[in-house]
């Protein structure tokens, strides 16, 4: 009998968030073992590593020294550093220290907006363009990160016109790339492919797990076309105040799933499994990767 | 833009397997809270569950007491209930017991086999065949659970002419029905689809999560055509002493999933975190369903 067929890429770019996403959530660890953590990604081949957020020490004491973490990280061969930024401020520090991409952050959820960065969308988006034509005098790319793409926790489920118009304009203030982030979960087979027919397929997606639905919508989001992804390793993000919680897809899950099916990643499974066992002692204690804790499965005969 | 389209059935058939799979691997829950939690998934509409197991209590102490599971369960409308037995002997008190269906385990993996039921493969199917037969004759169905179908954590994988071969010796034997136990999370689409190539569709399917695959895995098998699934109330059946391992699939996150679908399985999913609730009161920790933790995402505007 025949079964259904499916189609993924050749290849898929992973950007590994868990240096900044995932750690950010986290008691704070010191610049020196974060910029350990970038490295020895690196070394697994991870090829894009969002390593720093330059926001206020304040505001989010554990992305303080941002700087240090960048310095101490150096300029490995092949490694494209991206730095978060808030705002113009933090764009000009990132600028400073040599980053090779900004991301920056808009919910296509008033309320979400609104409680996380205290500005409403148009502010948001202006702030974005700021941030963009400061980027452009410098060379330096910057990728919008789209939250709540999928649903929001507060609306329910957002128009993917929505989310298509919110993408234009960020377009026209000046992103080079636009990344659709699943922030708390929502995303499922059926909302994804009305939200990527909206938006189209040249997007990075930041999936979650927060439901257990992160892999299959990688899995999905790839037959539809696309083949940048944001992921962390170990999983780094969800919350370590809660057993059996998730956040971020993580990294060797999704590249352990990329070897089976012939993805080239760059990346290598057995030295990005020794990351996670370093992110693992950082944070002290254990992270919601399941191929962490399961390991590889074994190969074919 | 068009994009890749996704083919699911109007509605699946959900046996949650949680009161045996699930406690099996638990600290001994006494017969009458084994029996609530049974009634809870009835409750929540669940219409066939794994309620027991018919093994020696001196081997498995969780399950001893299975008669008076049963006798408290009684016969609530609509629900088939399932009793696992290991031998002609379990066989016979579970009929004696007037369960509706009868389950039994055989591995396509030989190493597994011997460590499980040390017995070799020839040696099951033998037994099998001795236990279909007694079913028969008082119109009971026996439905042959296949493990490791996707491979074996001793001989990695396994061809799938081999499941093929094992499948129709199981229905030579007298299994009414098949089905495949993905039993350490080894599955991935590109085994599944060859693994249903060769077997058909009309199979059950039991996947874990293991590496986090369970539920991509269930959406893939959907789109071949499987419309049969064993999960397990709350993700019972991972290892209570790992934090962040997950054995079987969990009943909540794929009914969470359907529901968005629109795949109808008959469950209430707010009926079925409150068995769910259950689920973890009996056992004492927290379980690995995502969504027992999130919650249901918040529905369509």
């Amino acid at each position: 009998m025949s079964v259904a067929a499916y189609s993924v890429p050749d290849r898929v770019v992973i950007r590994d968030v868990g240096p900044r996403d995932g750690l950010q959530g986290e008691s704070p660890v010191v610049p020196r073992e974060r910029a350990r953590l970038v490295l020895a990604l690196a070394e697994a081949g991870v090829r894009r590593v969002e390593a720093v957020s330059l926001v206020s020490p304040k505001a989010v004491p554990s992305m303080a020294g941002a700087e240090e973490v960048l310095a101490e990280i150096g300029r490995p061969p092949g490694l494209t550093i991206t730095a978060l930024v808030p705002n113009l401020k933090g764009a000009q520090l990132a600028l400073g220290a040599g980053v090779d991409e900004i991301t920056v952050t808009v919910a296509v959820s008033p309320t979400y907006n609104e409680r996380n960065v205290r500005m409403t969308i148009d502010e948001s988006v202006s702030a974005i363009g700021a941030i963009c034509e400061l980027a452009a005098s410098e060379r330096v790319p910057v990728d919008a990160v789209v939250s709540c793409a999928f649903g929001s926790p507060y609306e329910g489920d957002v128009a993917s016109e929505e989310v298509r118009d919110l993408v234009r304009r960020l377009k026209d203030a000046g992103a080079e790339a636009i990344t659709l982030a699943d922030t708390t979960g929502m995303a499922t087979p059926r909302i994804l492919a009305d939200v990527l027919a909206a938006v189209g397929t040249d997007v990075g997606l930041h999936m979650h797990e927060t439901r257990g639905t992160g892999l299959l919508n990688c899995f999905r989001a790839m037959e539809i076309g696309v083949s940048r992804f944001d992921t962390s390793v170990g999983g780094l993000g969800g919350s370590p105040f809660a057993e059996g919680s998730a956040g971020n897809v993580s990294t060797e899950d999704l590249v352990a799933l990329l070897d089976d099916l012939g993805v080239e990643t760059g990346i290598d499974l057995g030295r990005l499994l020794s990351a996670s066992a370093l992110a693992e002692r950082l944070v002290g204690h254990s992270l919601p990767s399941r191929v962490a804790y399961a390991g590889a499965r074994l190969g074919r005969r």
